[in-house]
This record gives C-alpha cells, sequence and structure tokens, in this order.
C-alpha cells in the first residue's frame, strides 16, 4: 500500500465532497445509517472473529471491542442526528464591503484531509467517518489492531453505501497497519489535521513526530480547588463527582487542592462522601501531580487561590479547572489566570465534554493554545476562507488616492 | 543568557499583562509613543551606527534599515491608532445557559508567549510590541542582526516607557544573536506561538525544526486565471495590477494562467499595458512555477476552469488566487474549488492585506490551513477559553436524569 498514494486520493475527492450540497452529505448519512442495519449480521460476525482473537485480553478491552446491537444503535442514532445538524460548510462568518462593488466575505470551508488514529472502538470509526461527511472532509482512518475485522466490515459498508448515496470515490480511507501510522504522520502535503485518540503516550508520540497540526490532548490532569469561602456543601459533591462519576475520563479531577484553613475539615467530609471507595494521597512531590485514571487523587495544601494558580499553570495539562468558592472576585480572578480552555466556578470539571456544552456532536478535546480548544465540535472541522469579489477593482488606485475603502458592514 | 529562563520570565508577564484593563495596555501604548518622540535623536543615533556598519550592503537593504523622522512618524501614529482599535481580549463570543444557574461562555484571552523573529526593519520591532501589548501576549523579540543598535534603542525606549505606564517587568524581551533563534525554537512549553517573518527559507526552516505553532507563510505564489468568458478590460488592469503594483510583496501575482480561447489576445494587450516593462516567460515545466518578487511572470495556457484550479491547487502556495471572469458560474466554481486563504472574482490579488481587509492592525498573512489564515487581524494574537460558572452543578444528577440540560443561548 502507497499511503500518501492514498492521501492523494483522499485530498481529491475531499475537493468534490467538500463542494457538494448540503443535502447530498446528509442523505449520505441517513443512507449509511440504513446500510448499517441492514449489514448488521455481516459485521456482528466480523466482531465475533475480534473478540474471539481477543480471548485473553482485559475485560474493559473486550467491552469497549464489542461491537452488538446496543452500538449499533448508538451509531444510528448518532448518523440521524448528525444529519439534522446545521451545516458547518459555506457559513458567511462575516460580510465587508471594503468599496462600492468591492465585497469580502469570511466563509467556513472544510479543512481536507483529516487523518484520525483511534482506540480499539469499532463505534468510533462510524462517529468519526460521520463528522467528516457532514463537515465535508476527507478522511483516513486508523483504528486499533484488534478491531480488525469489524472495522474492515464497517468501513466496507460505510464506503459502499457512501458511494451509492453519491459521494465521491475515496472519500474515506481505511488504514489497517501499523507502519501506516509512520507513513502517514509524513504527508504534511496531502494530510490538513491529525487526530489521534487514545493512551497519552501515543498522542504524544504523534504530537513530537508530525509537521502537520494535531488535535488532541495527552493528559487530562485537571483540578478542584476549594477555597477558604467555599461553600462545603458545595464542595464535597463537586470533588466527589468530578474525581468518581467516570475516573476514566481526561476530565476527570486528578489533584485537589485545599486552602489550609478549610483542608481538615474537607478531608473530614470527604470520608464516606463517595459512592466508592477514593484513595487521597496527600503530595509528597511532582510525581504525585499525575493522571491517575482511577479512584485515587493527589491533596496538596496552598496558602490561598494564587498559590493553586501557580500550581495549575505549572503542574496541570491546560484542559479544565475548577474553582470552589463563594467570593466572587476570588473566583473571576481563578477563571481569568488559569490558563486553560475550561475554567469553572462552582462546577464539576466532569462538564468538559462536547454534548453537555450543546455542541450536539464531538471531535474530541483539544489542549492546544490556538483554536480549537476545549471540547469541539462540528465547527472545529472546519477553517474558512477569505472570498473577495469585485469588478475589476485594482490595488494601485486606492495606493494612488483615486479610490478609498469604506468599510461596510453588511452581517 | 538562558533563553529558557527568559521565557519563563516572559510567561509570567504575559500572565499578568492578559489579565490586565484595557485602559492600562491602551495608555502603555501611547506613554510609548511619546517615548519614542522624547529619545529620538538617541535612537537615530543608534541606527546611524547600524547604517554605516552596512555600507556595503544593497540599496533596498539599506532603505529597509534606516530608521529616520518618517518611520518615526510612522510607528507611533501605528501605536496611537492601535490604542484607539477595540479590545481584542475578554470579548465574549457566545454565552449559553446548559441549565438553570449554569452558564457556559466562549470568551476570548491572549495566547501566552509569542516569538516574532523578523527582518532589519526596526520599524517591525515598534508595530510588533505594540500588537502584543494590545492583545495583552508576552513577547520575544528577535530582529536582524544589521539592524542590531537600533533594535537595542528601540526595545530599550519601549521596556522602559511601558513598566513606567504600569506593564510588568519581562512584558517583552530583545534576543540579540541567532543562536538565541535556535533556543528559543525548543521552547515549546514557553512559547504559544513563533510568528517568523522574511525569506521562504527562513520561514520553512522555522516551520521544520519548531513544535511550536508557526503562523506565516513560506511562499506566495499567486495566481490570475483568465477564463474565457472574461472581459479583458477588467483582466488587463488586474494582471498588471497583480504583478507591478508592488512587486515584492507575498500577495503580488507569479503565475498568469491563460484560457486557450482568448491567450493570444490577452498576450497581445499586455504588450506595454503595464508602467514598467514585465518578462512574461510561457511555461515550460514546474520549475516555471515559482516566486519571482520581480517584474517577471509566468505563463500558462489551460484547457479551461478546472485545468486552472488543479494547477492552483498542486502548485500555489494557498495564499491568494484570482479568476477573471463575467460568468458567474466559473466564477463560484472557482471559489469553491481553489484551496487558498484568498479566492478573488474580478479583483487584484494585491488586496490581500489585513488592512485593506479593514482589521485596523496586521499581524502577518498565514497560508496553513487551520485559522487564522489568510491576511492576520488582532483576533489573531488571541486564543479562547470556556468559562463555566454553576451553584454547585455537578453531572451525575444529568446522567441520573435528575435534572437536564435546556441549552438556551444568551447572544
Amino acid at each position: 500500500m502507497n499511503y500518501r498514494e492514498m492521501a492523494k486520493q483522499v485530498k481529491a475527492a475531499g475537493r468534490i465532497l467538500g463542494a457538494s450540497e448540503e443535502t447530498l452529505r446528509n442523505g449520505a448519512l441517513l443512507a449509511i445509517a440504513d446500510a448499517l442495519i441492514g449489514s448488521k449480521e455481516m459485521i456482528f460476525a466480523a466482531n465475533a472473529k475480534d473478540l474471539a482473537a481477543a480471548d485473553g485480553l482485559p475485560a474493559p478491552v473486550r467491552g469497549r471491542l464489542k461491537f452488538d446491537e446496543h452500538k449499533l444503535s448508538d451509531v444510528v442514532s448518532g448518523l440521524r442526528s448528525l444529519a439534522g445538524l446545521p451545516d458547518p460548510v459555506s457559513k458567511i462568518l462575516f460580510e465587508r464591503e471594503l468599496d462600492e462593488d468591492l465585497v469580502l466575505q469570511r466563509v467556513t470551508c472544510p479543512i481536507g484531509v483529516i487523518g484520525v488514529i483511534f482506540e480499539s472502538r469499532p463505534d468510533a470509526l462510524v462517529q468519526i467517518s460521520g463528522l467528516c461527511i457532514k463537515s465535508g472532509n476527507g478522511a483516513i482512518l486508523k483504528g486499533g489492531s484488534e478491531a480488525k475485522e469489524t472495522n474492515r466490515a464497517l468501513f466496507t459498508v460505510i464506503d459502499e453505501a457512501g458511494r451509492a448515496a453519491g459521494l465521491p470515490a475515496h472519500f474515506a480511507a481505511l488504514v489497517e497497519d501499523r507502519a501506516g501510522v509512520d507513513e502517514l504522520i509524513r504527508c504534511h502535503e496531502e494530510i490538513d489535521l491529525l487526530i489521534p485518540r487514545g493512551s497519552n503516550a501515543f498522542v504524544r508520540y504523534i504530537m513530537d513526530n508530525s509537521e502537520i497540526p494535531v488535535m488532541g490532548h495527552a493528559a487530562g490532569i485537571c483540578h478542584v480547588y476549594v477555597d477558604k469561602d467555599a461553600d462545603l456543601d458545595k464542595a464535597i459533591p463537586i470533588i466527589v463527582d468530578a474525581k468518581t462519576q467516570y475516573p476514566a475520563a481526561c476530565n476527570a479531577a486528578e489533584t485537589l487542592l485545599l486552602h489550609e484553613d478549610i483542608a481538615d475539615e474537607v478531608m473530614r467530609r470527604l470520608e464516606g462522601a463517595a459512592p466508592v471507595e477514593v484513595t487521597y494521597i496527600e503530595a509528597r512531590g511532582e510525581e504525585d501531580f499525575t493522571e491517575y485514571l482511577d479512584y485515587k487523587m493527589t491533596v496538596k495544601r496552598v496558602g490561598g487561590v494564587d498559590e493553586a494558580i501557580e500550581h495549575i499553570n505549572r503542574y496541570g495539562s491546560h484542559h479544565t479547572d475548577a474553582i470552589v468558592t463563594e467570593n466572587e472576585e476570588t473566583a473571576e480572578r481563578f477563571l481569568t489566570l488559569v490558563d486553560s480552555a475550561g475554567v469553572y466556578h462552582n462546577a464539576s470539571t466532569r462538564f468538559a465534554d462536547g454534548f453537555r456544552y450543546g455542541f450536539g456532536a464531538e471531535v474530541g478535546i483539544s489542549t492546544g493554545k490556538l483554536p480549537p480548544r476545549g471540547p469541539v465540535g462540528l465547527d472545529g472541522l472546519v477553517t474558512y476562507k477569505y472570498k473577495l469579489r469585485g469588478s475589476g477593482h485594482i490595488v494601485r488606485d486606492y495606493a494612488e488616492g483615486k479610490r478609498s475603502f469604506h468599510f461596510r458592514e453588511r452581517s
């Protein structure tokens, strides 16, 4: 397999897809949803092969690998709701008349080709394909090798149903071997954005070894800071929720910062407060400021909000951090000075999620500084271009003072 | 000089600057403008040293190096107009009530620390410092070595006047040696964005050797395509303007694509049409699709708009490309399918510029696919964060169906 050639094909197809009508893309999403239901026996049979081969793997891995009626129904309703969302492409972000008959528009357009490398969850393949079709991007998909048979079955259904519904050939491509990843991350002429999902080490590897822009997060070290002016009736449920509601998520809290004045009382009230047992580890040093993804939490006592802010900016991962306080001024200081994608006042870090933010669909969560930052919805899969329409306008006329700009906003 | 330590100092100062009031930042810009006027003899004396050392250099280099009353007046009025522009920081991009008392905002904030590496134009140092102060970013400035004395004089004035006006110490830092560049591009923990200006090879070097996001363009290979349905009374002035109005600019056109039906007539009418002599080179092969930055232009005949689009997407630099045609359908096809930051209909490529777009100030022009793309104004020097304000909200309540989101847009 020549991966660069594959990427070129997807790039060419992506241009056609990106220029296609909204109705064509939405129709394809609905047709794919139907085709998945129609081919479910073939897909389940492929999944049985993957599950058989994964016999010795841990239960959570097998759980993610499993593709059954329940997951099929989830991805099908995901595709159908995607078809109903507003078109992210060709939205006019602003329109300005620069001069008579000279009109500038900033218009959204697809990014081009998106390479997504994801864990062994076959449902992710369907979700990502759907997001790319909706946003008019070509997709190169590399799934976890444990899900190989299921991924191939799902991809075949999506590819055939998509093309039958009018999408251009090569609107998406499937990469099956690990060696392909190292080839693909070098295709910076063809691939415009990489979205790696999976372990922190893997995401870091991609970020360090590719010139292609990467959207994602390598770590999720989120904090809850409980201020001296906190209402502990809010603080305790927030800490428990941020740690235990789903500890494997990147937006679960890992470090608890306690103002020294209320630290002992918080620790006392935390005892038995969670529905599961949580191990609280008093911080000894830097090695404790880590991501557990488990019912463990580092506790550090601080002298005040400024020490908390400094700690978070130094040891955090710029993901999501919360303060619990009744003091508005302290809260605003925290929200302004903490340098993270999400800064929360009196709310659990677990809200950091595209669906909870009301985006309708989530591409992922980005901890980079430049947009898109934080939970990324469909609007993170488009970029923009400037369209300028004139009637023979030239710059010399303006440079020589014969004409001048009047800059009238139209929207 | 330990550059990482320097970058850490600027990072810490940037956080304070980023949280400062608009009035403080605008006041500093005005104070710096006054201080530059007050210190002009010292600055001119420093510039005389640089000019004396540059005795053997070509006239255009010496012209850029020169810092006189005229350039002083330009940068001073630039700073004053910057002070009058709207604050790019703390703008609420959207506000959504997720549930009762749970309000999400997307709010602009500074990027953090911006490293700018610029050519031997001392006025650039003042402009860039001003843009970074206005947008609340810490700035690390590395100017061309030919302007060393002038840069040091200007930086001293800006640093002292800025601090006297209340900006935090280390709000900006000056790097004087070339070795510093290679140190700085490795400081990806401290520097959030690099803006390299200068030669294509230099920009490419920075892009290839740093993990830090880079904003800029390595080349400006812009095209004018004259369609068979073009009004040649528009086409000829547009070609002449795009090539000759300022051929050293990145938005000057380098390749002229002519529909074969009208190619001969266009070439005939171009003769003598420009105020200077232009050499038109009929394309022989790939080596002619290059950036001349001179009164030279490659000419290629194509069979139609699709061949023009394909050529531009393959050999262009995704900067700015124009079509001349009276056929609206052909024009829309070009605007949709050409994958460039700027796509123009019946207008010269020379309009690709932040001031001409009405941005008030320009940071540079970016040819990357992700935003900010094209001419970048002050809004390209800020990013955003999500602020979520609740009153003890936890995710478990939503997961268990006790509460539900209602997603009410507030702005």
